[in-house]
């Protein structure tokens, strides 16, 4: 049994090898896709790790399963709590039905109504809070002060952050050499654990954060160097799962990693997500689109280079495809 | 070189065979794929042959190829011409474009602007017709009189019939034993060749042909033990690869071969397709859904059984969805 991970630490690669032998009973080794259409588009050779195929349809399956196993049976008999924009509320409904322990997922009233249903089909509570990051960690408090339950943040957390640091050690140790990784940048708890991946197993690749431009706290924090967030913080944005603001863990890694922060518009990210749709034919939600939007925005920065792209989540609200 | 297979002749499994090897440069081995989510809501084990994924996004690129690569210098310099209402058009012009020769496509009017943009995408040349089996006829007479193209029939034509085998012999080849291979029905070239492939490899299996309620002139034919084509068959159905009429080469096949034809309506297809979407993240198109509506229609048949689903296409017009 690996040591257990203190939820506000700085996480290591060790815990990354730590998570990869705990979840993999419960996760999905997903596969590594290439695309001659979208190598030639955007000149490039690109290598999609489809965490779309990811139980739970993203990769926070992974933190989400790291978190919950990794608790001692103290820790976790009164039940594990979250709030969540929608995957990792289905993650660790996932992973607390796989451990059969209870747990609640706080939910702004706005998620897609597929992934509340979603939580709920894993037998997770949902409690529903205003769409704001104040009123979800009222809302998270009490409910905590209440049950006793085991708070798992959805990225701001050291044990979730070294879960989907697995991502990026299968995508590169499934693919020969790579120049660039790109993820999705919301809170920042992926692009974090892809930092600790890949900077223990290619050291000289860059690190991409994709970001959207209606959500662009960590480009703009970037540029400044130190955390940027607007007083009211509350974006607006087809990638819902990535309006989260970034905070201190995950900011550690991405200041102390990241070589650049791309952003995307609204339409360059439809774009993106429908282009995949039609050419891939792989199904991808808004918030995956991102770094493809940005490949494509800025094509020859990348040109003749070998880059890993995390394809996140395939959970899309069929109901409410925008145009 | 394997020998020229006349078009009208009953092709073989050896001509399945040869097909294959002429075809392997230019065609995918696509995945099969597993679904825990279906085999739970069918109760049976299902592997799907992913044709979506195939070069031109469906299985027709197996018949297209073996067709157009099979063909002598002399059959080939006036190029070729085909009717089709989008999937098989394309393969035709993928394949003519590989080949470095002409090709003409008469496609109904009312064929997804998708699938035209597609055809022409790959150089090929379009004639539209009126959307009836007669007005494709005279067109792609006058024009084969007009130009001397030789003429790939999308599915009644033994060159055709032989390419779309190898995809059920792959799907026989990758998985363990099936009781049972499934395919959409429209004119009948892919059950007409999964018939070849699964005769010649798993004696035993059931071969199942799934039909639009809508354009069910196979099951129909399939009861009366002859072919039975209402005067004036045009059918109409979201299933828009699915409305070919079954002819004298492929109903020998469907005839001698095939255990049962089972239809759905156009909701259950519909709600086949997003089901899919949904859960396995991949695209396909409504043709491609008919087998996957019928085994959920027939799930009491099909329990406990190893049921190989080929998935014949992805090529979806997103600016029409249906509801």
């Amino acid at each position: 049994m690996a040591s257990v991970l203190n939820a506000n630490a700085i996480a290591t690669y060790e815990n990354v090898i730590e998570a990869h032998e705990r979840i993999r009973p419960h996760v999905h080794r997903t596969p590594v896709l290439t695309s001659q259409y979208m190598n030639d588009l955007i000149g490039a050779e690109l290598f999609f790790k489809c965490e779309n195929f990811q139980k739970t349809g993203a990769f926070k399956a992974r933190g989400g399963c790291n978190s919950v196993f990794g608790l001692g049976n103290e820790d976790a008999k009164h039940g594990i709590a979250t709030h969540s924009s929608g995957n990792h509320g289905q993650a660790i409904a996932y992973a607390a039905a796989m451990r059969g322990i209870e747990a609640t997922v706080v939910m702004p009233n706005t998620a897609p109504q597929v992934k509340k249903d979603a939580v709920r089909g894993y037998g997770a509570n949902v409690v529903e809070c205003e769409p704001t990051a104040d009123a979800r960690d009222n809302v998270l408090s009490e409910l905590v002060t209440k049950t006793g339950a085991e708070v798992i943040h959805p990225y701001n957390d050291a044990r979730v952050i070294a879960g989907q640091g697995t991502c990026a050690k299968e995508l590169i140790e499934d693919t020969e050499q790579l120049d660039t990784v790109i993820t999705p940048v919301g809170g920042g708890g992926l692009i974090s654990g892809s930092c600790l991946a890949t900077k223990a197993l290619l050291p000289a690749a860059e690190i991409i954060a994709a970001e959207p431009e209606e959500a662009d706290d960590v480009y703009q924090s970037f540029k400044a160097g130190k955390i940027i967030i607007e007083p009211g913080y509350a974006p607006k944005t087809i990638a819902d799962g990535l309006k989260a603001p970034v905070k201190n863990l995950t900011w550690h890694f991405i200041s102390s990693y990241v070589g650049n922060v791309l952003i995307a518009s609204e339409q360059e990210i439809i774009n993106a997500m429908y282009l995949v749709w039609e050419r891939m034919k792989i199904i991808i939600e808004p918030s995956c689109a991102v770094p493809i939007a940005t490949l494509i925005a800025n094509k020859d920065r990348f040109s003749g280079k070998r880059i890993g792209v995390i394809l996140t989540g395939g959970n899309v609200d069929f109901k409410n495809l925008p145009k």
